[in-house]
């Protein structure tokens, strides 16, 4: 095998990222059609150089705009393609940025549903220059079973009463205050964009279900016994289509602590009509009963609200009634403030 | 694409197998090496024409001895590879056997975890002479997301304590009386051996997790009023490996009855030590509960015990005294008799 097709090649395995990145928008002229772009700079500002586009009208994330070959050599390891578009394909239009990056000696990575190896251009230009091609959707070759066996090191999940309602933004807002609490901690991604913002995870959703459990324990491997893993939770154990990643990840995991994320005012799962959002207390009561199956220690440290859509006033009373009902801090991550100070205090809490 | 390149890439569905079967043993001397081949024996000998071997030294399943070309002249449409050798391979020594299949116009189907497209004799014998290569640990393409829409039919899933102690025996039972009773019934394969014996079914141990309870709702579409699926189960709820796999087909399955089974005596799971077997008043109730998400009417019908290790008249007591304490239906399967007899009434009372 060729040095170049061996390079192709290990980049199947998204458990570690080429880091820090070039931005690619391609001719993206609309904010939300770029989220993988603006997630990546606001969360992970230390691992973006700057921006590229392929097309004068495209958004600006207000990076630097750098070439590849500036890119390159202010340090960017990767050329990340930041479009999330309906499809997940790869336009024609952005190919030639593509090869001109891989060209330039930057890596290629891509959350896009397809895959870069499948353009021909592409593929030819990694073999050429010995760039990896990185598909985050693609889980790394040799996943094994899981095994339930206890691992040192404390880990913190994030489970939420449905998707889409900031698990991610939790687990990341948590993390961060771990660290600025002078903690050990890393955050451990399980979908598309956190894996990009945390330069390396395992996208759960895409593993062969025999294994999923398994894909959680290499994901948060033993540690010492005072470092965290803060884990993005995924799906939901009430929800009919996911549920089984919801539950690997949480017995393959085996968190110490739960955080229970919601969006208070959704009635029904997004995209299923007539399934009711369960309850905090029952979300509480199954995740903490399916958890201490692989770590008997597991409890609920609080809840996050993600009250976007209220005024402060309307996000404040319901933060502080859900608190005194379930007898547990609940906070807004992204408001912040003392409500998150205290539900911080209560992940660390000693049993 | 060739008419014999569409036929190999249309075997990847392995829903519907092509019946009946030749057996092939290959040169196996030991039954515990061909167990696939005695299952489908002794639970779908009308799908089974005959046996074929590569050495003179190859274990007797009591069939007719028929060469490929006979045994399709008999009217069979695949040769299957009834093997279970420890790795899965495909031995080097039963090639000849398996082109001389595909030469005579078989299919050839195996569970083995080798694929048999990978063995370029094979692949390239296929191709010529338009045969199919189904390799039924692979799912089908384009298996879609759960949407958790109730179906018409009714369902009943065998759940478990742990894994390998009679969930498929008991689904291949309960299938088989209803069919004596004169209903309407499908046995719904979801491992191997079950898949085989059906002649199709879904891996469900294979699918990808995000499409785990839509490979369940896939398995059991929506059916008469008064048909029935009965589910082949797997894992369990409580399993630190596999329970990912358990609650997407739960979910998926939308079971009106679910039958639990279990081996008495056994205490930890098979090679988990540490990992206490739950009890059946708990295993009732998680896999109730959860299952309540897709079919709120879902109710255990009884218990099914593996007595295979006790005497006639242990059996007897331990089915009493469970069937007593749990004041449901307990019955072993392949004892049968009026216990039996019992669960399988309990299954089919109106709720």
């Amino acid at each position: 095998m060729t040095r170049a097709a061996q390079s192709v090649l290990r980049a199947e395995s998204p458990l570690e990222l080429p880091r820090p990145y070039l931005l690619f928008v391609g001719d993206v002229a609309e904010a939300a059609f770029a989220k993988t772009a603006f997630g990546l700079r606001d969360w992970a500002p230390e691992a973006c150089v700057g921006q590229f586009s392929c097309s004068a009208d495209a958004i600006d994330l207000g990076l630097p705009r750098l070439a590849p070959l500036e890119a390159r050599a202010r340090g960017a390891r990767a050329m990340v393609i930041g479009v999330a578009n309906m499809g997940g394909y790869i336009a024609d239009a952005w190919i030639p940025s593509l090869v001109k990056a891989l060209e330039a000696g930057l890596d290629l990575v891509s959350g896009l549903h397809a895959k870069l190896a499948d353009v021909p251009a592409v593929r030819s230009a990694a073999e050429a220059h010995g760039r990896q091609l990185v598909d985050i959707r693609r889980p790394p070759p040799g996943i094994p079973v899981g095994t339930g066996e206890k691992r040192t090191g404390k880990r913190l999940l994030t489970v939420g009463t449905d998707c889409a309602l900031g698990k991610k933004y939790t687990a990341l807002s948590i993390a961060r205050a771990f660290g600025d609490r002078g903690l050990a901690v890393d955050f451990r991604a399980t979908g598309q964009t956190g894996i990009l913002i945390a330069g390396g995870g395992m996208p759960m959703d895409a593993v062969v279900a025999d294994f999923e459990a398994g894909a959680a324990e290499l994901l948060t491997p033993a540690a010492a016994p005072d470092h965290w893993d803060v884990i993005e939770g995924q799906g939901s154990l009430f929800h009919p289509s996911y549920a089984a990643v919801s539950l690997g990840l949480l017995h393959g995991s085996q968190p110490d602590v739960i955080v229970v994320c919601h969006e208070p005012g959704r009635l029904e799962l997004l995209g299923h009509p007539g399934f009711a959002i369960p309850s905090l207390e029952e979300t509480i009561d199954l995740n903490v009963r399916l958890a201490r199956r692989t770590n008997p220690a597991t409890r609920c440290a609080g809840v996050s609200l993600n009250t976007a859509a209220m005024t402060g006033a309307e996000a404040a009373d319901t933060l502080k009634t859900t608190a005194a009902r379930l007898g547990l801090p609940a906070a807004d991550p992204i408001r912040g403030g003392p409500e998150f100070a205290r539900l911080v205090d209560a992940c660390l809490a000693p049993r």
